[in-house]
């Protein structure tokens, strides 16, 4: 089959180096190997180990390993929350942060502005709340908060955790790891794997939390809630038999990443960006769907494409390019762009040069 | 690095066709396919086509897909009982259900014997049981339950639902899915695969009584709970991004077992097993460790190999075998071998030879 450069944001396109790491998988026998073995811990201490080099994780996180970002969601409010979490809703995903929480028969709070906008001024977070739930990178409107809303809900929210969504921005942040509690990304955004592994880093506040929840008799879940998860960390192990092949695949690309160097990958990021919100903006058909600037995000860029929709797919298709629907309600009138490690700058200027050739 | 054939009983060794198709999923774009495509609902349905074609899966079953067996326990606690279970428990694994709905807050109650012994006689099932969970295949025991004692079950609970693990024997059980509510397995069993990925059947019965626990607001989880995994499975869609890669080999290779034919497999099962048991009954130093023939299962299979179990490790190592080891305390004393369609007759010979073999 003729393969395209997919833009879409999740499932994205791999990253370059998987298909051999894959091929290297089979002939160590990654594939059908035990989760019991020494083998195993290294490759959970290479993923781990790789992380907290990457990102700058300190050593009061601990990283667990989950089928899905959707399973984070949902063991974040059982660990974390008694009654109510607070959740910023400006989407699609955010809003199922939410609704996750309604479903466990929690009591949670929003602040919902539109798709395509962020939340201005101060944040009024009512009393009682235990965890703050924070979307960094809305995947269906392209917004990104400013790492400064974080720091402010922090100072503001001392005694609140906050939870951190960055599936589809990681690992392009420069976050502050003790600006908030947990965060968590899926494998097949920005770091280019095929789906199926979901990552979770939580603080030892949030271990705390969990536990006092059980002396409670909360349910926190059964193998897959904090404490059993610490301690099978701890010994680089995992509850149940996990998706082996994905993990090992995590760390390669990860010490791919290291090699590269994280201020590189950074650089990249905001250059290709800039090159795309540039072309939106001055584009005489198109412009970027979300208005502030400050508000844009670097890892996935919303294009307004009205009527020509359609039209601008089936010529970027033409062209070797794959773009990603709009999101929801906005699948005849937008399209999507990510920008991730795996995306060359090449291959931007190749989007760019098309958008800019299209011609009704 | 030296490959030996792989007899742990899961993960196990992959089917031999899967690094074939591990090679055509990259070459046609699977590893990074958006599941919301036609493309993906295509992998789904050719799953769901090819377990209803191999294991005779009834029009009245569901079939839908989570990051794990142990994710199955916990959805199956969640959907499917109010208050009160009752598990079979002859196992760690059997033990591990019971513990889960004890630590989803519900009252389960359990029948416990010994590892390695079944359950003798009328099994008195304690009134109000919701579900009935019975591990049909005892990983770590080798105890595999007789298909006439879910029955018997049947007929004298009519009103229980029944949940059948057969996470260890799939696909060679010749079930009658009339006979129970709920099946489950993980891939990287008896259908050969990397790891990350279970499976689970569910009958109308139990979509009904999700949706009346529903009603009573009673949570049975979020983004995988039954009805929003039945509303999305209909369409062969999945709730969140699934391991879409780990689908797609799972459809591929349960295609090569139709190709095959479950009825062979089946056979060779039973022929590679009676040479392993003839083998421990006769053998001088080792015996089969569950007595009871009827018992025995057909796809894993445990060794009593007492003090010469690290001498006879080491001797199958060199030429070319890794058993399993023994579970949990019988690590010292005991070997499991897996007996999966991925192990052929002339595997299961060379290992039965070397076992005559082996000299202290």
């Amino acid at each position: 089959m003729n393969q395209k450069i997919n833009f879409t944001p999740g499932p994205s396109q791999l990253y370059f180096t998987v298909e051999d790491h894959v091929r290297t998988a089979f002939r160590e026998g990654i594939p059908s190997l035990s989760h019991r073995t020494k083998q195993f811990e290294g490759i959970y201490a290479k993923v781990v180990d790789g992380l907290r080099e990457l990102l700058g994780v300190p050593a009061n996180y601990h990283v667990f390993f989950t089928g899905s970002a959707n399973e984070i969601w949902e063991r974040i409010i059982q660990n974390l929350v008694e009654d109510k979490s607070f959740h910023l809703v400006n989407g699609s995903f955010s809003k199922r942060f939410y609704e996750i929480a309604l479903q466990l028969n929690k009591h949670p709070e929003k602040l919902e502005v539109p798709m395509g906008q962020g939340f201005a001024g101060d944040i009024a977070v009512p009393a009682g709340i235990e965890l703050i739930g924070v979307t960094h990178n809305e995947t269906s409107s392209g917004v990104s908060l400013p790492i400064s809303q974080i720091q402010k809900l922090r100072a503001q929210n001392p005694n609140a955790l906050i939870a951190v969504d960055a599936v589809s921005s990681l690992p392009y942040p420069d976050f502050d790891f003790t600006q908030f509690d947990t965060i968590f990304f899926s494998v097949q955004k920005g770091f280019g794997l095929p789906a199926g592994l979901g990552v979770w880093l939580v603080n030892d506040r949030c271990v705390t939390k969990a536990e006092f929840l059980q002396t409670k008799k909360i349910s926190t879940g059964s193998y897959h809630n904090i404490p059993t998860f610490l301690a099978h960390s701890v010994k680089n192990q995992n509850p149940e038999t996990p998706n082996v092949l994905g993990m090992y695949l995590l760390g390669e690309v990860i010490a791919d990443f290291n090699r590269r160097g994280i201020t590189s990958i950074r650089k990249e990021t905001e250059y290709k960006s800039t090159l795309l919100y540039q072309a939106l903006d001055n584009h005489p058909l198109f412009s970027a769907f979300v208005q502030d600037v400050n508000l844009r995000s670097k890892t996935v860029i919303v294009a307004q494409t009205g009527e020509h929709t359609e039209a601008v797919t089936k010529f970027l298709q033409s062209k070797g390019i794959q773009p990603g629907d709009g999101y929801g309600a906005a699948k005849k009138t937008q399209l999507r762009f990510a920008n991730f490690p795996t995306h060359s700058k090449e291959q931007y200027e190749l989007l760019v040069d098309s958008l800019n050739e299209f011609k009704v």
